[in-house]
């Protein structure tokens, strides 16, 4: 991987940066990152994916040297300086070494790597729509770690191998009681008779982004929307299936576990909901692009 | 942290090390460790750690270049730069950057980073024995990670702060059905009327190299050693509870959620297994020592 990273306060050539051998983000995997596409040569929603990452950085005992309006420079520099236009963005937070979580907090700077990569389209884009797997990995309901987009990530890379094995594009996880979570890297959405379903911030899922965002779309255009509790049942059961993140954006399912998923097309709510979130992105370049 | 590190063939100061920003062992918690004692000099168990390494390597499909010889090798380096006698041994595994787990095993050789620090014992050793409380965090039977020792590793530490906080020195979990699994850093033994007691390792539990060693010494010494699921009632009414692991041996614990363990001072069993576990320490310092 070429480019320019941000590590630090200071921006360097990929090949300079290194993460310490004694620092715990790289021992134990403590730290928390997020995940942002850049369309345009714009961000999309930098200030919401700091605002989750500052709470979950509080929880842990990690503090942000960097505020929003420096954290947003150094993309920018690293945008032009890795000349992108479409790009993602990978925001990574590590407390220094020789801390523990909890402690210290004034005295444990954490440390900040921002890369800023080509943007590659997901490849069921080249298809109609997603296929799923019902993952044999389930979401742990007695952690907090599910709830926070952090570095033990293992499990959700464990799934996404476990859906290529089976020829599939995501894996979701059910929660120990058998209820839908979340995809491995996405989160679920049905579209039932009378709104859209969606599993609860209660239940062991990573609150996304561009969950909240699509339930405010969904509610824009008149479609009512609701936390519930799911069953892989109700998956199969459903009219249109969909997965959400801040890189695949809105990808209809067309078939999970075999299954097709309504006429294994990508159905009409879920296209209303594509067409509303790229009305959304677009008036956000327009007015980055204005301003 | 100061002294020389073992990363990739190369044996360079700490500081002059750096793990890759785009490392999956970084990015994503993706990759492997083993700590272990040395003593007198003396990595004890090497080859044990390393069969365990190598087990879950092929499972995450990461190769690993060195031979069990060459890390020996790397280790004995570093224990004398370092100058050190009586230390701990991290060994950490982590596949080379832009690898995703189970494939391309052959093209995908591991990065191996080894660090060799000065030991120093833990906190309860200057008491009478481990205080410990039961984790609020559960461990995830739906899942293989509890059961690699991986670097996924912030659940144990936020279970350890979750004691600090508590003012125990470890803190126990669970699996979800409430039976008792594993310390965040160690394996749990009780002393029943008629034999030693662990959970199986078909609980999600890391089947320690300790945990192995003192099951072995226990039948050596008479006394029989079964695997059982155990509730945490059963902690409770035990005469006599340790815990082991390579750092502190056989940790005898007197107290659990303020609830007294036995007569609340190491009990005679937990001190026959300690001896134990010294002589055989004291045969292995000589066995190396005269060879």
């Amino acid at each position: 991987m070429n480019g320019y990273v941000y590590h630090n306060g200071l921006i360097l050539p990929a090949s300079e940066a290194g993460i310490p051998v004694f620092s715990p983000g790289f021992l134990y995997g403590e730290g928390l990152f997020e995940t942002l596409r850049v369309y345009g040569g714009h961000p999309f929603r930098l200030d919401d994916h700091l605002r989750r990452l500052r709470v979950s950085a509080r929880t842990l005992g990690i503090r942000i040297r960097e505020n929003n309006f420096r954290i947003a420079e150094a993309i920018q520099d690293l945008i032009c300086l890795n000349n992108l236009s479409e790009a993602r963005v990978r925001i990574t937070l590590i407390p220094g070494p020789d801390s523990h979580p909890g402690a210290n907090k004034k005295q444990n700077p954490g440390e900040l790597v921002i890369t800023v990569i080509p943007y590659s389209p997901p490849r069921w884009m080249s298809k109609s729509g997603v296929s799923a797997v019902i993952s044999a990995i389930r979401r742990n309901s007695f952690s907090p770690l599910p709830r926070w987009k952090n570095l033990n990530y293992l499990e959700n890379r464990l799934a996404r191998e476990e859906a290529r094995t089976r020829n599939a594009d995501e894996a979701i996880f059910l929660d120990q009681s058998g209820f839908v979570a979340e995809g491995a890297m996405t989160n679920v959405f049905l579209v039932g008779k009378s709104a859209l379903f969606t599993p609860p911030t209660q239940s062991p899922i990573l609150p996304g982004i561009t969950r909240e965002i699509v339930m405010e779309l969904a509610r824009e255009q008149g479609i009512p929307c609701r936390e519930k509790k799911l069953r892989p049942s109700d998956l199969y059961r459903a009219g249109e299936v969909f997965l959400t993140n801040s890189l695949i954006e809105v990808a209809p399912v067309i078939k999970i576990e075999g299954k097709k998923i309504g006429s294994g097309i990508p159905g009409p709510i879920t296209k209303i909901i594509q067409r509303a979130y790229h009305e959304l992105l677009q008036r956000n370049i327009n007015k980055k692009t204005n301003s």
